[in-house]
């Protein structure tokens, strides 16, 4: 695997330079960097935010206008309607896949399973550029507005992570937006911790789910967590709950247009059942294995449509990806307008005197009950009321209590079979796309169903087809991503109903445990695909029969003297791809000593900087402090998401090439080492717990000099 | 630091009888491995459901049966009243502290400091016995039912790790319980995930709260944390609620006398106040800087409190704990009788037509407005409402929306003042106590307080004053216990309204801000008292400067040989105290090398044995695979809880003593080890992460035999 993809440098390097930057540090300046943080995460809160409540905006009033004028139209005639409806699809996905394919290629797809891999170390090139967020944003309100099977979810927490990234680097370079004052995260380790505010607050955005986000943030993407960022975290999804509740309350008194009634994400489904028989956890635990099987075919048809269209389709470039695209978007408008023109109308049901729900809806409003090429007056076609609508309210019609008998089961198992189709197709598309809301559909639909056969079987219970349709979603959502503690929460606050809690939970446990029978979950299945070698948590079982040095096979180490010829330096490392090589002494009486480990990227600015170039192979002297400090240590960080320098991008005189530079000052004098007969189960855990990116194999010690315990580091001062 | 707390061995030692063990396991072993961690997780969460159940009935019938009685007795004299109450209560008390100064010591207290070393890494002698169970189950009634200022909660967090670490070693030994099927987890690392459900399966079953479980073992006991056993956590958690559910529909018909009316603590707070406006903002922002500082406050008064017993009191015996818990419940029914009789009664107000409340409430109900010592008829006494009261009515009767007006703020500031006082005075005192529902009666009284300011200032605003005191609660708990994400969510679950969310999150960053600006948390102040030592996520900044070597100060390191005389052996285990030594052979040529790290607790075990003993210096041959295995793997697990072997216990004759043992088969091969120079920074990261208990300090390598990067741990088979 591999492909592109580099390791981001977690590690601390504490070489002279870093020392030195330490010790200028004062108490002001830890305060100040301490204040800064917070202040980054209450931004990184506002802007994410900001961004929910604009993509979201945007999102309604298109679609909330895309349909008021179908219906409208369709007084007259359905093929204008169809027409109109199908080109204003056209349009948004158009325009979408126009942005993503000619601005910023990584803005396409959903960006978790790479956000995943940037904190598991590992970096996708362009994936938190600017470019990228602005592609995130339009292109989602394109491909959601649009239509499409795919939802504004996943994409928010990709837009998340963008925000805290560009924090992160206090700005955008690229663009001159960046401010100085704020560059004091220099390193991949502080990023990281932004970017996973970053998630969080996404999440906590796309779903009005603070805890939800934090939780998502701990089970799904971290690798590595402590609690004191669990607080900075929990913060940052405080600050989207104030920030898009403040924003719905200002559009409630209708200023953002169609945005505001239907709106964010929460399906309250207060008023249904809240409490359950034990005879029900049979026909539960049937959606939590459908649930499981059709979640992990999910993943499976994905995994393959998407290796097919990386190996044919979208190698042939952007216009490939653009007809594609259209031809999809065509699709699913004929599939969501013709279907329910097939189905015919059935007969309103009597309305209880004191509900605002009226059948046949009324024109322009949102709700059950659509009347779509019904020929009698108090008619509706329930297939419309799911297909055609925008995915929001469908789920809300889904999960809605009190409508016994509002679908068929042919209906409902009609939409289950075209909306997973379309669902898979959709999935890899050149346009951003979430694959919750699309989740939350399919799952809905079969837990209705069986809700459905759950209200004629047990003929006596207090059973709402609504809350089997919940339950439905949780399943599918766990059998293909395979979340439990967090998506359970989410669900919990997406319904506003924490009673069913317990029973999301079981359902939740089965369908993951059906789901990993198979296959992996989906974010890892797709990290796989795009060569993003994550690091699972333990090792494999095979490791443990393994040392170290087998790990490493034949490979013959390539080092550097201290001291080291710019010739020879330009040569070994054209000749290679390593991105850390060992620095090696020889004393004057043969002796040899590992100084420690210098990375590529260190020595690529050295030598493009040349500021550090000698006449003589001497080493300088580091204890008595004689070396002028040329290098601010932040010279040395690579820009996020970019490939940073090469060795082709270095042109050196040959006088250059004569020179000799000293590599001690710069180099990580304390890398990781494991003895080469430790078992690779061992070094696998110090590797993936501490976020590594390179062990030292070493022989076995000869002495041991100290012994290291608790007690010795306890220390206090 | 230190005292006699001994630190856990999670790391896995990978010597011969291991290896050799590995080798033996098939497939069919390790799934039944899988199956008996999944089967145990099902039976912590069903056995620690079942204690709390019982738990709950057991003090709701003996408290509710104690005020029935009461108020029985008061309609004729009020001194008899007094009498019976205070008899019944000291009656509980002494059976409380009897049970733990006779028979179970380490179930004094909460236990959650305690657990939270285990979790850390530190075992504390006794705490996790089937003997500190039965304490904590039988104490808790006793001290809870009696009425003093504590709570049940955190108790039954420690009842929970202690029925997980029971199964974690198949039973109880010490009285014969054990079944040698289950007896499958023989290393500390597996009981430590046990005990990880555990608590979780504690908080779930305290507070009917399944997601706060997995989010308080998370966030506040455990060290590490792998997302595997995120899901193994709260599959118990689920058991737990279907547990406690099934329990209370089965009393709710009335089968468990006075349990089922009032239960388990869920203050239902719908029907109160369900939005906000921005003014309010400011006044809960004072509850939580009030919350911030009284926390502050408790942890240092309770910290100087229980140092003060520990040195004064309880050293004099168990006597003395006697007789001071009998003081601090004469107290204490003293005050909550007392204090109400000083207390002028007011008036009734004016119900509304459809509210169910009664003023004042009929006999033998639970509710607000209790008649107490009140004259006329349509009285009530506010005092008495709160006080006299078992603590779980009387938090519902604070938190109760629709009864403005009904506490003077005379009342509340008396009570806040009296009950904090008792808090601090009955902390520390010898019988199982949590600090949870005293913290949430205390933070409720001055919430509350301030929500009465709010009604009377705010006039047009929908405030509620129930609202505010569950803020009030947050913000106390926040400020005292420091905890952020967990607590939020066992708000919300126990008071069933995700509405508040927000603000309960504000109130809580408020207040642990406050309180870290005074002193650690709760938790952590105890267990710095108990001479329990914590290590933080993060090293001290000052570690940066130090390197490994420094840490270790001048310390001659103790060693074997390979081939070590028994006599040797005896005599360097007697004249020091270390757990860990180096092993380095001496090849013929002279030069040394580190074979590895023994355990003092394995020398141990082969000391007593004396099944390796042999009468040549010379080392058996491991490659051959010519040393029969004598010893079983299990032979070298430390029983949990216990002290273990000492070298006293060993008796060896002078035969013995000059035998030779070969410690090569039984050391760990490959333990960590930094090079001297490393920063102490680097060391400690690696030491808490991996949860290490012996890092060896080595020379720097003169060699690299291998790189490992991410590519050579990508590995498939
Ligand atoms: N200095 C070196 N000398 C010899 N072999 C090396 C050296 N550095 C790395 N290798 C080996 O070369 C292979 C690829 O190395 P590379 O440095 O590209 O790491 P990687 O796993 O691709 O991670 P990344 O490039 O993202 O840091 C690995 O098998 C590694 O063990
Ligand atoms: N083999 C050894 N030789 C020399 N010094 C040691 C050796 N083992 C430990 N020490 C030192 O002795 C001190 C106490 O050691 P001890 O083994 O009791 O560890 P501890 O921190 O108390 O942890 P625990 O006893 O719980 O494992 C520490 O400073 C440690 O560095
Ligand atoms: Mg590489
Ligand atoms: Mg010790």
């Amino acid at each position: 695997g591999g492909g592109g993809a580099e390791s981001l440098d977690y590690e601390v390097v504490e070489n002279y330079a870093y020392r030195e930057e330490q010790a200028q540090r004062g108490a002001i300046y830890v305060a100040y960097t301490v204040a800064v943080k917070w202040f980054f995460a209450l931004l990184i809160g506002v802007g994410t935010g900001l961004a929910a409540v604009f993509i979201n905006l945007a999102v309604e009033n298109f679609a909330g206008w895309k349909f008021a004028a179908t219906f409208s139209l369709i007084q007259h005639s359905y093929f204008v309607g169809f027409l109109v409806y199908t080109l204003i699809n056209l349009a948004l996905v158009l325009s979408s896949v126009f942005i993503v394919t000619q601005f910023a290629p990584a803005a396409a797809g959903s960006g978790i399973p790479e956000i995943k891999g940037y904190l598991n170390g590992i970096d996708t090139h362009g994936i938190l550029l600017f470019r990228t967020l602005i592609g995130k944003i339009f292109g989602s309100i394109g491909s959601v507005g649009g239509g499409l099977a795919l939802g504004k979810e996943g994409p928010l927490v990709h837009t998340g992570a963008c925000i805290a990234s560009l924090f992160g680097q206090g700005g955008s370079t690229k663009y001159h937006l960046s401010l100085r004052w704020l560059q004091v995260f220099k390193s991949d380790r502080d990023r990281r911790d932004l970017v996973t505010c970053g998630c969080a607050a996404g999440v906590a955005a796309a779903f009005r789910a603070p805890v939800g986000g934090v939780l998502f943030a701990l089970e799904e993407v971290t690798s590595w967590w402590r609690s004191q960022l669990m607080w900075r975290v929990f913060f940052t999804s405080a600050v989207v709950a104030v920030v898009v509740r403040t924003a719905m309350r200002w559009c409630s008194s209708g200023k953002c247009g169609h945005f505001g009634s239907g709106g964010f994400i929460i399906w309250d489904i207060s008023g249904g059942q809240d409490d359950y028989s034990f005879e029900e956890l049979f026909p539960m635990a049937i959606i939590g294995i459908i649930g499981g099987l059709l979640g992990a075919l999910f993943n499976q048809l994905t995994f393959l449509i998407t290796y097919w269209r990386r190996k044919y389709l979208h190698k042939r470039g952007s216009k490939v990806k653009i007809i594609e695209a259209c031809l999809i978007s065509l699709l699913t408008s004929a599939i969501s307008f013709g279907l329910p023109l097939l189905r015919k109308c059935s007969p309103c049901p009597e309305m209880e005197a004191n509900s605002d729900m009226k059948c046949p809806r009324p024109p322009g409003m949102y709700g059950n009950y659509v009347n779509f090429y019904c020929h009698k007056e108090k008619e509706y076609n329930d297939l419309a009321t799911i297909f055609f609508n925008t995915q929001d309210d469908a789920i809300r019609n889904l999960f809605s209590a009190k409508t016994f008998h509002e679908y068929t089961a042919k209906s409902l198992l009609t939409f289950l079979a075209m909306f997973y189709t379309l669902a898979v197709v959709t999935f890899g598309t050149a346009v951003p796309a979430g694959q919750f809301v699309p989740g939350i559909m399919i799952g809905s639909t079969y837990g209705r169903l069986v809700g459905m056969f759950v209200v004629k079987h047990y003929k006596k219970l207090n059973v709402e087809e609504g809350t089997y349709a919940l339950l439905g979603a949780a399943s599918f959502l766990g059998g293909s991503m395979r979340m439990t503690v967090s998506l359970c929460v989410i669900m919990v606050e997406i319904t506003n109903n924490l009673q069913l809690l317990p029973l999301i939970m079981l359902v939740l446990l089965i369908s993951k445990a059906v789901g990993d029978a198979f296959n992996h979950g989906l974010y890892e299945e797709q990290a796989r695909l795009r060569g993003i070698p994550l690091l699972e948590s333990r090792p494999k079982y095979h490791m443990r029969n393994m040392t170290a040095k087998e790990a490493c096979r034949k490979q013959k180490v390539v080092y550097f003297p201290r001291v080291v010829k710019v010739e020879d330096l330009v040569s070994i490392l054209r000749c290679n791809k390593h991105n850390g090589f060992p620095v090696i002494d020889h004393s004057r009486n043969g002796e040899a000593l590992v100084l420690g480990l210098i990375l590529r990227s260190y020595l690529l600015v050295l030598l493009q900087s040349k500021k550090d170039f000698q006449h003589g192979a001497l080493p300088c002297d580091l204890g008595g402090r004689s070396i002028p400090i040329r290098h601010n240590f932040s010279e040395f960080v690579k820009p996020v998401s970019s490939k940073g320098l090469s060795i082709e991008d270095i042109h050196l005189s040959p006088d250059d090439l004569e020179m000799y530079i000293d590599l001690a000052p710069f180099l990580n004098p304390s890398p990781y080492i494991v003895p080469e007969d430790t078992s690779l189960s061992k070094a696998y855990n110090l590797f993936r717990q501490l976020g590594l990116r390179h062990i030292l194999v070493v022989p076995r010690p000869s002495r041991v000099t100290g012994m290291i315990t608790r007690k010795d580091l306890l220390l206090k001062e």
